[in-house]
């Protein structure tokens, strides 16, 4: 009996690794919106954003090779590519975010965003959601409510409660905005209380992590005004709503009329090739570079810029942004339409979609549900996944070539996977 | 006129941002040991350790090209790439050094290790040298004496004496190793008094930041006693002379006969593709699983698995080790035999050499002269560095190719620039 490859990956890597689904896939070629495993069975790719303009898009692998074969440096040396991408970029942003730094993944994009906070204001507090994730660096897993760093939660950050679509923050959707707002309020005067001022909050402009809610336009602007007046920076982390995945903007704070003063981005920057910045005014990256001495080896070298380079033009030439917002918004109907006793809201924007299952009208979460219906889809040939404070939110986010036939497939599997599943919670 | 490059740079990137040299490079092409400049200018590469395997060389980019265009996903998904390469990666190591994480950087790999100490011991307390650089994040910058973070230095880092060839700990070259392994306990000692415990030590083994001191093999043995001793983990950062640059071994661990709990690889291990992992035992592995979910979207992808497995393959077939061993001594004849006031000790291991440059008998550093005789080497087109302490250490640090034609330019150069360069400090 030779070893399979799940007890092979536990002797390589160690116990608790996470894989998707109860009996993990292994895929081993991709293209567009779908997947192939290593027995030639097709999935159709309903989840991952990572290769935002469709996996392995032969404009982006070209770009790489090309710039592998000719060179691969770094910063310190002059080269025209970074300079090119970041000119590219901030030239999609408003609110006068007009500089960056180039780093290789949102983590390390997110550790600087919060020391960029500190250094403008020379305080430590952070705030996040109590349901959020901003990443795997000591300093941001400390924003997750996971499991506690050793020595216990630092005292320097304060998790406030996440906006949520059926069980809002104050009891009702209409006072939600100022009851988010009241909570952020109510943290910074502890943390100012304590001696250890507030610096900045950082947040995800679609709420992601937290089962991206449906909030109104607007949302965040009691919060946005009480951040303001105590000093402090927002920080928008658009790891998983930029890129114009929300068919409306091209970043996530624009949708909800939010003016961030540092916005992070990563997973789909570069189609997969490992690269993320951190997108500043410039007087805060100004603080930030007076205060700490930072470089970053592989940030921002010749392939990692051609590699976003050419997923930002591709993204940009194939009008990926108007077909999310058309895709996304003929699904979201097909969605709407579903019709289950455990079907408790169907929302999202753009190719960022979901539905939130409960099983009854106290909107008790339906998890277990949920992931029947994620392994469901699996074996009909759909990834996809869950998310949300209950993991109740089935969770849609696919590479943005999804186009309506792909929609329909994923409609169609998900009824017939909703009729084949048991309403048991 | 147009925008200067610098003035670009400084518009986008904002005003500090590191380069080397007095009128920076603007590099455009590399292959094996040498780049060219935009006007046309070739350049020997004597510093660069990323491209370890040499500049763009064919057999990591058609990987890379390939792979790109196959498959390029995460680790929630079971795929063989990154499999085999954690396996051929720990067949290198010794000490039960058999599991690993992937990320995408020697600053992520640090920040878990710190973690990994901590899970082990349930304490906090972490010991480096005052001269040295672990990485970027918030937690690894920690360990750098350069910039404090806001809120001031934090209280669960030690820093201890560096190791010195010139001006040893404790006053003499003999008691150096016991001085610092003195160092190391009282540093031990004032954590447990306090009450935050001790978790690790954290160091390059080559002590490459250090400015790479000479130092005895066994050198690292009574500070690792005493490590052990207290039941810290001893954490070695291999980011520098790992994967045999040192010419006698793969690692510099046991380059000093030192057994580490955790050892973390960086930089060259795909030759400029973004990725770096942490090795470790099963048992501080499991911990670390245990106390932290973590995962890495980008870290140990299919491509970036594909890349780092090619760099080791080329490392293999070119025999680059015994190379290294070979060009390396041959240049540190060559380097001994200089001759100039200032010169007071050639040294170093492998392709990883340098020349120390002092004023006088006391040893007073030649800052500015070792600036100077780098630019001076790069006016004459041979790119290095400097480093340690007094930034006094002329640093040799070539891509692993280099061979005996470019380690006599580099020394008949390098004996040009000191006979044309004053002998002032």
């Amino acid at each position: 009996m030779t070893e399979t490859l799940a007890a092979r990956r536990a002797r390589l890597m160690g116990p608790n690794v996470p894989t998707f689904y109860d009996r993990p896939v292994h895929i081993v070629r991709g293209q567009g919106v779908w997947l192939w495993d290593a027995e030639g069975r097709r999935y159709l790719d309903a989840y991952n954003n990572v290769p935002h303009v469709g996996h392995c898009h032969p404009k982006v692998v070209e770009a790489i090779c090309r710039q592998a074969a000719t060179l691969n440096t770094h910063t310190r040396y002059l080269h025209e590519g970074v300079l090119d991408y970041i000119e590219r970029l901030t030239a999609t942003m408003g609110h006068g975010l007009s500089q960056a730094i180039l780093v290789c993944t949102g983590s390390e994009a997110n550790d600087i965003a919060l020391r960029m906070a500190q250094a403008v204001t020379g305080k430590r507090g952070i705030i996040a959601t109590d349901n959020t994730y901003h990443g795997n660096t000591a300093a941001t897993s400390a924003l997750s409510t996971r499991r506690p760093p050793v020595g216990g939660h630092p005292g320097h950050v304060r998790l406030v409660p996440a906006p949520d679509s059926l069980r809002p923050v104050g009891g009702s959707r209409e006072g939600q905005a100022e009851a988010f707002a009241h909570s952020v309020a109510g943290a910074i005067a502890d943390l100012e209380d304590l001696g250890i001022g507030f610096a900045g909050m950082m947040l995800c402009p679609f709420f992601a992590n937290e089962g991206f809610p449906d909030l109104p336009e607007g949302f965040l602007r009691p919060a946005a005004a009480v951040i303001r007046r105590a000093g402090g920076l927002v920080l928008a982390d658009e790891v998983q709503p930029g890129f114009g995945r929300l068919g409306s903007h091209m970043w996530g704070h624009d949708r909800l009329g939010l003016a961030p003063d540092v916005v992070t981005i990563g997973k789909p920057m570069a189609n997969g090739h490992p690269v993320a910045a951190v997108v500043a005014r410039a007087e805060v990256m100004a603080e930030f570079r007076e205060a700490f001495g930072y470089f970053n080896t592989f940030g921002g070298n010749p392939v990692s810029a051609a590699a976003a380079m050419a997923t930002l033009a591709v993204h940009e030439e194939e009008g990926l942004m108007a077909k999310a917002a058309a895709t996304g918004a003929y699904l979201l109907d097909r969605l709407k339409a579903l019709r289950h006793p455990f079907v408790a809201e169907a929302r999202g924007a753009g190719l960022f979609l979901g539905v939130e299952f409960a099983t009854d009208a106290a909107m008790t979460p339906a998890t277990g549900f949920c992931g029947r219906v994620v392994e469901g889809l699996k074996d009909r040939g759909i990834l996809t996944h869950r998310t949300g404070r209950h993991r109740n939110v089935l969770k849609i986010r696919p590479p943005m070539p999804f186009d309506r036939p792909e929609a329909d497939l994923l409609a169609d599997t998900l009824a017939e996977v909703l009729a084949a599943t048991p309403a048991e919670p």
